[in-house]
Parts: C-alpha cells; sequence; structure tokens
C-alpha cells in the first residue's frame, strides 16, 4: 500500500487558506478527513489554525485515531467535537475560519457560532479540499487503477452466473462476493443489475426481477478498495439481439467513444458531453439520453468534475472521470456503456481493461 | 410485502406543520422521501404546501417516480429541484417554510434563499420527521422484524467460517453473501469482524487480518431488507477462554440484561444507558465502555432516540433500539453484545432469536 504523503496534502491545503485569507479552517467531512490526515473512522473533526493542526474524536476511536491520523495533535473529546474545537478558536482575539458550506448542516453551522465569541467570523466556503482532491496524485491513482482493476474481475465473475431465469439480486450477489474475496470494503454504491424493461430505470437497484428470455442487462457496479471507488457498467443481450436493438448498442457505443476521445487538458467539462450527446442527437436517441456523461471518482463515488451539459469546468490531467452515455427507452429497457478515464497530459487513458462488444448471453 | 400507509404519514406530518404554524415544508433527505412517499432514489423533493404535495426529481428517476411516489403530484425538473419548487414558493403572498435544519447544508439553506422572495420566511426545524418516525407502525415493525431475522440467519452462516487462520474479510464476506442471498439490498454498515487485539476498536471494520488462535472475536452485522435495517452483535471466543475474559464476558451479559430490563414505556433513555453502566461499573469495567449503551434503528442504521449518559428522551410503544453494551481493553480485545429491542405496552422486546451463552470455537 503506498504511503499516502497526508504532510504534503495538508500543506498544499494550508496555501489555499493563506491565498483565501483564512487564519483557520474546521474540515469534519470523513472523505476530506481521510484526504487531508488518512482517518478513516466516521466522527472526527480536523481544525487547521495558522500552523497548527489538531485532531478531535471521541472515545470509541482513541486507538485508530493514534494509528491513523497523520500531522496532527489528537484529542479525545467528550462530548461534541464542536466544543472543544470552539474552545480553542474562543481564545484567539480575532479571526476568520473557513468551513464547507456545501458539507456543513444549518445546525452544525449554528452550533459553531453558538461554541465562539461574535468576534470571531464564520466564513462558508466551497469546494476547498474537493478542488485539491480532484487532482489525483500519483499515490491515489495507483490505488484508483488497483480499484478499477478489481472491479473489472467482478464483473466477469458476475458473466458467469447471468442467464435468463435467474434473478438480478443472485448475480449482483455474485459480483459482491468476489468484491469481498478481492478485498473489498464494500461496494461504491448499489450495485445495478437492470434486466430488460427494468433497464429503463438509470438506477435499476438489483431486484428480485428474474432476467427474462431476451432482452438487455446492464450491469453498473463499483468497489471501495483501500478507500477508493471504481466504477464501470456493461450491457450485455441475452438471447439474439434485433437489429434494431443493435443499432441502439452501436449509438450508445459511438457515443462513449466520442466523449473518450475529447477528453485531454483544457477540454470543457459540457463539451465532453456535448460530444456523446451529439451522437446520440444523430441516431434520434438524444431523448432517451436523461443524465449527464460522467462524473469524477476518487475517495467518494461521485466528485467534481461533472461532466453534463453546459457544465464550464476545464480538465487538467490527474482528474479521473467516468464516461457513461446511456440510453432509457420506457418499456423496451436501457443500454449503458462506462468507463473510467484519467486525464493524461497527452489526452485520455482510458482504466477500465474490459471489452465493450457487445456480448450475447 | 406490507403495503405503507404514506397517505396517513402524510396526514400525520401534516398536522405537526399545523402545530408548528407552517404553511409549508422542504423534504429532501432519502430516508424521510421513502419514509413520506415511498420513494427510494437519491435525488427527491417534496414540497408540502397548505394541502397540497408536489414531489420534484429529475429525468433519471421519471418512471421510478411514477411507480413509487404516493399522494403527490410529481414534477421532472431540468435543472436543481429546489429552483422548481421554489418558483412555486414564489407565488405566495408571505408564508413560513419550514425545512430540516439537521439535514440542510448551509450552501442549500442559502439556495433556497436565493431562489425565493425576501417575503418569505425559511424557518429551520429539528426532528419534525424524525420525532414521528421514532414511533414504529405495525408495518415498519414488520420490515424491521424480517431484517432482524435475516440478520440473525447471516451471523450463523458467518460462524460456520470462522475459525484461527481464516482473514476477519473472508468472514465478513460469507456474511454479506448471505445477507445478498437472502434477499438484502445491502448492509446497514460496514461489517464489523474485529479478532484478538482489533476488538479494542470499537468500529473495526473486517480487515486482512488472520484471526488468532486464541481471543474475542467481535462480529457486529446489520442488513437493509426493504429498506429497514437490522443491526446485532455478538462476540465469539477462539479457543477455550480463561477466567478472567470469561468474568469480563459475563460483565457485559449482565450488563446488557440489565439495560433490556430496564426498557418501558416512560423509562429515560440515560437511565436504559446507566443500568448497563452501573454493571460494569460494579465489575470495575466501566472505563473501557466508551460508548452510549444504544440508538434507534429503522428506515436508518443510526437514529433517535440515543441510548447515552444524561440524554432525556423518554421511551415509548414502537420505539426500536439497539442495547449493545461493550468493553474494549487496549492491547488485549473487546466484547461487545447487542440486541435490537422494541418497546412494548409492557415493557421490552427483544427482537433478536440468537443465544448469548458464550460459544467457544
Amino acid at each position: 500500500m503506498p504511503l499516502m504523503d497526508y504532510l504534503n496534502r495538508q500543506r498544499k491545503f494550508q496555501e489555499a487558506l493563506r491565498d483565501e485569507r483564512l487564519h483557520g479552517f474546521v474540515v469534519a467531512h470523513p472523505a476530506n478527513l481521510r484526504y487531508l490526515c488518512g482517518y478513516t473512522g466516521s466522527n472526527g473533526l480536523l481544525l487547521f489554525l495558522d500552523g497548527r493542526k489538531t485532531f478531535f474524536t471521541d472515545g470509541r476511536y482513541t486507538v485508530q485515531a493514534r494509528e491513523q491520523v497523520s500531522g496532527a495533535r489528537i484529542v479525545i473529546s467528550k462530548g461534541a467535537l464542536i466544543k472543544d474545537a470552539a474552545a480553542m478558536l474562543g481564545k484567539l482575539r480575532s479571526a476568520a475560519i473557513g468551513f464547507e458550506a456545501d458539507l456543513t448542516t444549518v445546525a452544525a453551522a449554528e452550533q459553531m457560532r453558538q461554541f465562539t465569541p461574535k468576534r470571531l467570523r464564520w466564513k462558508p466556503t466551497s469546494g476547498l479540499i474537493m478542488r485539491q482532491r480532484m487532482v489525483k496524485d500519483a499515490q491515489e491513482l495507483k490505488l484508483i487503477c488497483a480499484a478499477v482493476q478489481l472491479g473489472a474481475e467482478i464483473y466477469s465473475e458476475a458473466l458467469r452466473f447471468l442467464k435468463a431465469g435467474v434473478s438480478e439480486i443472485e448475480v449482483a450477489s455474485r459480483l459482491e462476493y468476489a468484491a469481498r474475496r478481492g478485498g473489498a470494503e464494500g461496494m461504491s454504491f448499489e450495485t445495478i443489475v437492470a434486466a430488460g424493461k427494468r433497464g429503463a430505470l438509470p438506477h435499476g437497484r438489483a431486484s428480485a426481477a428474474l432476467i427474462p428470455k431476451r432482452g438487455y442487462v446492464v450491469i453498473d457496479s463499483g468497489v471501495i478498495l483501500r478507500g477508493y471507488c471504481s466504477d464501470m457498467t456493461r450491457t450485455v443481450h441475452v438471447g439474439r439481439v434485433a437489429s434494431v436493438e443493435r443499432t441502439w448498442y452501436n449509438a450508445v457505443l459511438e457515443a462513449q467513444r466520442a466523449a473518450i476521445a475529447a477528453v485531454k487538458p483544457g477540454a470543457v467539462t459540457g463539451e465532453i458531453d456535448e460530444a456523446a450527446r451529439s451522437v446520440l442527437r444523430k441516431a434520434k436517441l438524444d431523448r432517451y439520453f436523461t443524465h449527464s456523461t460522467g462524473h469524477g471518482v476518487g475517495l467518494e463515488i461521485h466528485e467534481p468534475p461533472r461532466l453534463g451539459k453546459a457544465q464550464a469546468e476545464k480538465l487538467e490531467p490527474g482528474m479521473v472521470i467516468t464516461i457513461e452515455p446511456g440510453i432509457y427507452v420506457p418499456g423496451k429497457g436501457g443500454i449503458r456503456i462506462e468507463d473510467m478515464v484519467v486525464v493524461t497530459a497527452g489526452g485520455a487513458e482510458v482504466l477500465t481493461p474490459v471489452t465493450k462488444q457487445l456480448i450475447e448471453i
């Protein structure tokens, strides 16, 4: 397991705080704690204050915090973590302290204000840590590749059990069992196995429904391996595919390839989406493409950037994204093809090592 | 599957809104959406406005919303759901609209304010829906019992594979595979299999560590079955248990039984906690009991009430809680015993159908 360079991440974040003219910052979101200091528990708070870093947790995590947390003094709190953090902040004459507006509830923000003197200015911020996380470092890319590899292996395992008459859940359970045996901590989202008409539900979690004799089956799954998520979708056909349905598959595949071809540093996320969408428009299938083309992946399954209509983020080397156009025809079924892709200096590298040729089962 | 009486739940909630003098209310938390209208997708917003109810979601969930949502008109939004909801609210002359302060981010609350005219008063509220969810109705109790039953079965399955030299993850993967085959949508939290010294981590998720030749193994797991969570912990001993360690086990078991004996309508949550804690205090083990005695369970794995020190909630018939004292001795290991319990008119009924006698493996 590559040793994460938490101190470097903290240094970089502290530079961002200086740029934002913040004296301090409160981090409480689990994925951000893991990213910045290595802590994987459910309750924690990392306080940046000038040069110092203090990590607060409760008694359940004493041992774990000591094992995991890098670069911060550890405080075990008896009550609300923010209360102990506030006690530290309360000693300041005046300061601007940042917090994550899109990851902090109204109630928690209110608590922060209650526990600290009025002269303290709480500054809502957005995406400061996420902006840093969006570009993966070399250690993260290694872990992501390992997760993607396992994600591919369990898909092959699931295919061994997929046939008409088997329930969607049976397929999902084989896939998830293989994930666990492969070392996954868990799945990065509820496994989707959506057969026949259920394929028209873009988020059709595996159900007790049986796989019909003929039709497409969408399989979308991902693992969490050493904290990092994978995400892939393939669509197979049970029975021989008729020519119209094959046309649909080819259109989605062409759309997916067009989007991948558009991925490169400086490319705008909305343009990647448009690259996929325009292919489906030409095939008169764009009205069935009801979601965006992809999203970032890392410690969380859905991270920025979002590759949707009119999104204006520019891609940078090191970003890891999904490319996953799909069509959902009510009453008929669905087709989606999804790879994970890393933005490289020269363009894009597809990480998902699984064929996209249509498989008939 | 029992048909949920969503309309009745909505009526009850509307009464609460009247009591709070709110003209409207915005619900966006997934478990609350599921509870109030049956929707199980990831993106949704239910707007109560005077007598009317409107459900907003995006294009991915068109089919699903039509299949699932009870008692509300469905609107498929192109952009942020709150924007469409706000357009509806913007027509009001003046009104007080509630939202969930502990489930709404600062950024989302700011968006709500931006999209609506200033004359609209946004009222932060806390626990309005949760208070209703805390007391389970008959349909919910049926589903919870089914989840607890499956949770018990998969534990027995896991025990078949638990022995010295096997990895914690192997045990967890067998358990989770059985859960899926038993119909679970997933696990209600990351399965804990913490063997030997790792047992001193109260939240020791199953790792690649091998089960040692001698020592306690804590197994804490739960399923999600038709939306409802189960939660149980048992601790077994690999090899013959020495007399000191047996004393520890007996103390935890006695503490757990004392807490269950204290459960009845009107009992105060802090007293239940104290019932367990005082047993461990007498055994001079209370300093190793570093968490609270239990919590509510339902659509979510951690719900109110919390059974911790100085908590003042009064139990009511229909509440479903865990009773789970434990001790964690650094460098030695841990012991936790956890049942799910429903508060009945006469006292308590233990739902978890698994022996608490110490098993040596």
